[in-house]
């Protein structure tokens, strides 16, 4: 672990590569690309948080990207909260990319709700719960994959990097089936948005969903077939934004573990990929002991982990507060583009802005009535 | 009239403010975006030719975005054409926006055929035949304008500047119907892609549907309402995409009389948001006889116009060399993102060039079997 001087960054794995190509961004211009997803694995009782209700986190992606863009949802009246009511980490997205006024754009990777902000669609759509063994359609998924390679290809020309975020609740458990067919040892590493991560759930899923998909040991050789089985609509999605942009403008991947699945489908499709990519993410992934994104990541690829140090132990808000207690710690790509922010900004933006930032927009949803 | 030296432009109203702008974006970076729809009046015999038949003309925006993102069509087999096979000026367009290695967006107003390339989601349906005096949904097409001012203001964010066109079939006859419902004399001025200009079928059409519609004499307080009753789905779009992004950056309208229409209807929403545009169009439509590109813009604002002085007339291709007869002479912003083009490399890129590359990328369409 090294900290990047004069940002509130830290690099964690391959620290070397992951300092040059950061230092190689400051002040450049990004675009933040946010995909959303759903996959219907999200409505098993007690599989993730990111919604006040299983039925609810079917109207999160689209509820995290209408709030990124519009400082408000349209789909439902509040911000997306867990059942304890602690706040989306696109409050933290929204603020980092408004403190450098950066241009976020939404894609769809398959929402079961489409949000009322534009948004590419590329062909993808919402996913069934992985139990079933047929979680997105190939042809969807490849067509998702395609178009969105040909999008990222067009949005490298029009910036020095890209950063990509994603909201899809349960994409921990997709992303732990994934792993796990493309043959990594994920087990009890992948992250929650709760603090007690329900591993044991999200491994019983996953097991059924492995046995149903049936799927031969040489997976490998077509990571979106494993997509297609045991996957979500995000990752083709994400995968196809990274693939085609990585030739031109190199990608912070921002999230937690879900980026090592992610990394996988790219490692599998084409491995040269990933020499021009970062994982972005906050210390509470970093600090959490229920995971280990770096151990995860290391069994992929030789790709660098930043995380921002965010810290919002003194916040003046309770739901804040949460944070660093093991609730949400990552999400709508809210590291990455802590870390984007802080480096756009030369270190002009540091957590401590950050927060404040946070702050001022919760204290004016609360004001409006759009929290409680 | 005025050229603009060292360049393959001519300036033909508002020359000085039109030149202003455009020096000013010598060598800066610009984004393409294409705004597509459909609207039924397509079907009416006669009316237009952008596809090879009535039925064709619905697939005609979505062939023409998947033509110049892929370099091929996916919804149809060939490019589009006219009925006696003269090919899309989409050619034009791909030729233009590669020459500079510029990217291009796709924002979807309301197709009927959804393209098989990456396409932003506005919240846009199809329009119905005008004549029904009820040609887009009104919470539709405002939906669609705000989503797009939206859009506009994030890629105003990411380039210096931006250039707009559109592919829609008969967007010339709902154009004369929203510029005849705003005020504007838009009669036998409106262009047309056929040699022939069948003013007469057009203004019968847009009398059936104003009289339908019983527009009030004050619809200009609502442009909006009149896009709704006998305008097309492009129009919030694009009007949106204008308004959204001026504020920061400057807009090349690519088009040709559709233009004027896109311009009153922005006049009537917030005028000041025309003081940052340009229109940009081809030498083909100043020359027409048939049509008054000038005579319209100057009745709804001061808008500079600036023509790209392409030649096809020595082209070795019989189907290029058709547009110097009148047929085709614009659409998918070949004029503004040939104008782009040329501005953005200092005058490397000039209309011999751009002429060059089309040929080039004709001959390998018909080495594949896409064209006949």
């Amino acid at each position: 672990m090294r900290k990047l001087d004069s940002f509130d960054i830290v690099l964690v794995y391959k620290e070397d590569k992951g300092e040059r190509l950061l230092r190689s961004l400051i002040g450049r211009k990004y675009v933040f690309a946010c995909v959303i997803g759903s996959t219907e694995t999200s409505l098993i009782e007690g599989i993730t948080v990111a919604g006040a209700s299983p039925q609810l986190t079917l109207y999160t992606p689209a509820a995290d990207v209408e709030y990124l863009l519009l400082g408000q949802c349209k789909c439902i009246e509040s911000i997306p909260i867990t059942p304890e009511g602690i706040p989306t980490p696109a409050l933290i997205t929204r603020a980092a990319l408004k403190l450098v006024d950066s241009p976020a754009l939404v894609v769809d990777g398959g929402s079961y709700v489409k949000p009322c902000v534009p948004h590419v669609d590329v062909g993808g759509s919402p996913g069934r719960d992985i139990r079933t063994g047929s979680a997105v359609d190939y042809e969807r998924a490849l067509e998702s994959y395609r178009r969105s390679v040909a999008l990222g290809r067009e949005l490298s020309k029009l910036c020095d990097y890209l950063v990509i975020g994603e909201s899809i609740p349960a994409g921990t458990t997709t992303a732990l089936a994934v792993l796990t067919a493309l043959g990594v040892d994920a087990k009890n590493k992948v992250s929650s948005a709760m603090p007690n991560n329900p591993h044991g759930l999200k491994v019983r899923v996953v097991e059924e969903a492995l046995m149903k998909a049936s799927l031969a040991p040489s997976s490998s050789n077509d990571p979106l077939k494993v997509v297609s089985r045991v996957g979500d609509p995000m990752m083709p999605c994400f995968a196809g934004l990274v693939v085609g942009a990585v030739d031109r403008a190199p990608v912070i991947m921002a999230g937690g573990t879900q980026m090592a699945a992610v990394a996988a489908v790219i490692k599998f499709l084409r491995e040269d990929a990933l020499d021009n990519v970062v994982v972005g993410t906050t210390r509470w992934i970093i600090e959490d002991r229920s995971s280990d994104l770096r151990g995860l990541i290391s069994q992929v690829a030789e790709v660098p982990i930043a995380a921002a140090v965010l810290d919002f132990s003194r916040s003046s808000i309770e739901g804040l507060r949460f944070y660093e207690r093991g609730y949400v710690k990552e999400g709508v790509g809210a590291g990455g583009s802590s870390i984007a922010a802080m480096i756009a900004s030369g270190g002009l933006v540091d957590s401590s802005r950050i927060l404040s930032k946070v702050e001022e927009d919760y204290v004016s949803l609360k004001a409006k009535g759009y929290v409680e």
